[in-house]
């Protein structure tokens, strides 16, 4: 049994604590940036060792946990996000393996020229300093995020939610161990000691400087507070309102199968296609297909303009807020739309910069689209759901972002990096 | 004669004109981001050309500005950074053409990559949207700026002082005339048409998300309300605490070279040397030699500890407050530490994250200054007056940034823009 909640309540001064908290972190953060590679490949290796040790003590505290949010009546979607078992602690240990596996970023020079007057600069990649992470239910994430800031030379502070306190505090021993065990600060990677809400703001307010930047990882309320609060720079993206384009030179049997595939493989994650845009030109040919595919064969809720209901009495009309609307659900709002400008327009006023899709065997077509489309991540004949930074080949991803600033798209390990510049002389001076 | 200028005072709702800048610089900045190379420099080819057509009419409306500010009993400084001639506007039109004559960085594929699937990912440049750049005296930053801006595909919203409205409005007609001759929209490039100073708090909270980055130019004042204020992301550089560290395997003959012109060549700019380190070892031989050169040759206050008291008896006591000071005067701080780790510890707690140097023989203690001192810049064996756009080869400069995030260092054009994902499939699908 773990111990009582009580005792990691704090003093009650949790501004104190938490600037404590943030002192450490950056003094860790400084000592981290400088730790060669295998010296955290070790942490890495340990701390997944750890994890799969201290597995019943992990499961003990996550059944804890769980008694209490489902007494205290939570849905089953919360609790299923919550619930850890053999399997999901596995996948947690093998998670950091993965990422013990990516390349260093750090130290990797990206760049490199010599002035006419024989200096050399080069660009080179350092940590960004402190990472917080705010999150919620998942306890997978206190490994997930730790991991992949470690792995980036970051200090993390890691607040995840009140529902799984005792959960993430299991796995942060873990964690914690194997820190310690590769001669690293156990500062490193710190998890917030209370459930205090004023945690939160704290950490929002950058911890005087100590913070650089905060990534929410949880639903669109998490993520609109955070973004409308937080003095320090977030990476995150508040929604993913993804549309896909059907041109009128799309091949139909690709349509239907990418369509299906980014609607209905996972409705819930935030490549899933809310929209579809089908060119009035091709609506005769192809509109009724990929509504009747995704009727019929797929059980998804079509909510259509008048064009679409035309083509079945089954689709519901849309109403004006369908579009931009991300249902991660199995619904999906469709529209006709007077060829590729109009279906740029439309997503331009209702996307969310996230990821948007045009299916069609027109290259002129396929490039415009590309060109204009202001979203993070813009494909051409592919699943929307391959937004994701495992898909992109980073091994591991701490989220999505659509700010436009630093990190964009899929944020793995080398998006936790900036730069500096070293520059190598032999006496030059500026005239 | 220029227009009145209670005619720019606007309606007294400073708050609806603003937002309506804003929208206008976001439609803007969606036709730049996909206008071609050439277009936007034939803009800046006719934008160079009305500088120099528009000569007699920016003079005169010059002279009005420098008449107010000096009948409002404004400082020589002052009067000298407003202040316009033939040389100057001259100047103003080459560094358009200079700008012109950069790489486009819109459209440049900095990585692709195949996934195992065949589909094909791109990162690619596209510019960040629209710029807030504010302000003080210097009427060139108009062009400077607006300019920089345009050539990376930008809009920017350009908020002078009120010192050089006149001189601003009238540079800023040359430009328009520019862009409109080019085909591309006015509000490519926008100045606020008011000196209420209601603007800026209103460019700081991002009208609407209309504005991407806030790029202030000017004094720490400025610079620091900008810090506090702004609710977008702020591309800048507080002060310049830059330090020169003399290890023991330093050249004298280098280290006197480097330290005169890293103090004296300008020494009101950001990369002028602050702080002088000297290693105790190296102490004996390279003190007093130093001190003499700066006091006797270059005419510079000399404020020291115990030590380099010692060595001359014109050195003046250095207080505590003297470490972390940004003279930007002829005056520098010089310690004497116990070799290289105390070097780094010390630029770790008085520093400013801009630039530091280390001058030394050995290459082992250049690699760990260089690994370790946690600055945009950092130099082995070179001047810290390097520090500047021009001098790492970008053609132009926005500014110098200490933050962390996205821009660091000299802010070029290719620092103005972000990138994009391009994804090419044909019919891929996640499993």
């Amino acid at each position: 049994m773990t111990a009582p909640l009580k005792s990691i309540e704090g003093t009650g001064d949790i501004a104190a604590a938490m600037a404590g908290i943030g002192r450490q972190a950056r003094a860790a953060a400084r000592t981290l940036a400088l730790s060669p590679a295998a010296q955290k490949d070790r942490a890495l290796d340990l701390m997944a060792a750890a994890v799969r040790a201290q597995k019943t003590q992990i499961l003990a505290a996550n059944a804890e946990d769980l008694a209490e949010t489902r007494a205290a009546g939570a849905s089953s979607a919360l609790l299923d996000r919550l619930a850890l078992n053999e399997a999901r602690v596995e996948a947690i240990a093998a998670g950091i393996e993965t990422v013990r596996g990516l390349p260093d970023p750090v130290g990797q020079v990206t760049e490199s020229w010599t002035r006419p007057n024989g200096m050399t600069i080069e660009r080179v990649r350092v940590p960004l300093g402190v990472i917080g992470i705010i999150y919620e239910s998942r306890p997978n994430v206190t490994a997930d995020a730790g991991a992949l800031c470690l792995k980036s030379g970051n200090a993390a502070i890691l607040r995840g939610g009140s529902d799984s306190t005792r959960s993430s505090r299991a796995i942060h021993a873990a964690l914690a161990e194997g820190l310690r065990d590769a001669g690293l600060p156990e500062a490193a990677i710190q998890l917030v000691p209370t459930r205090d809400r004023a945690a939160v703001g704290a950490m929002l307010g950058g911890l005087d400087g100590n913070i650089d930047v905060i990534v929410p990882r949880g639903g669109k309320s998490l993520v609109a507070r955070v973004q409308a609060e937080a003095r320090v720079p977030v990476f995150a993206h508040l929604e993913g309102v993804v549309h896909i384009f059907i041109d009128k030179a799309a091949s139909l049997a690709m349509a239907k199968t990418l369509v299906l595939n980014a609607k209905m493989r996972r409705t819930g994650v935030c490549g899933a296609v809310e929209t579809l845009l089908v060119d009035r030109a091709a609506a005769p040919t192809h509109l009724k297909p990929l509504v009747e595919m995704l009727l019929d064969d797929a059980g998804c809720e079509i909510r259509g303009d008048k064009a679409v209901q035309a083509a079945d009495g089954r689709v519901k009309p849309a109403s004006e807020s369908d579009w931009g609307t991300e249902f991660l659900d199995a619904i999906l709002a469709v529209k006709v739309v007077d060829g590729l400008d109009a279906a740029i327009a439309h997503i331009a006023r209702y996307g969310s910069h996230h990821t948007d899709a045009i299916i069609t065997d027109d290259a002129a077509a396929a490039e415009k689209f590309l060109a204009e489309v202001d979203s993070a991540i813009v494909l051409h004949n592919a699943s929307t759901q391959f937004a994701d930074g495992g898909e992109f080949g980073f091994g591991a991803e701490i989220g999505i972002a659509t700010g436009r600033l630093h990190a964009r798209g899929p944020v793995g390990a080398e998006q936790l990096t900036t730069f500096k510049y070293r520059i190598r002389g032999n006496g030059q001076i500026r005239p």
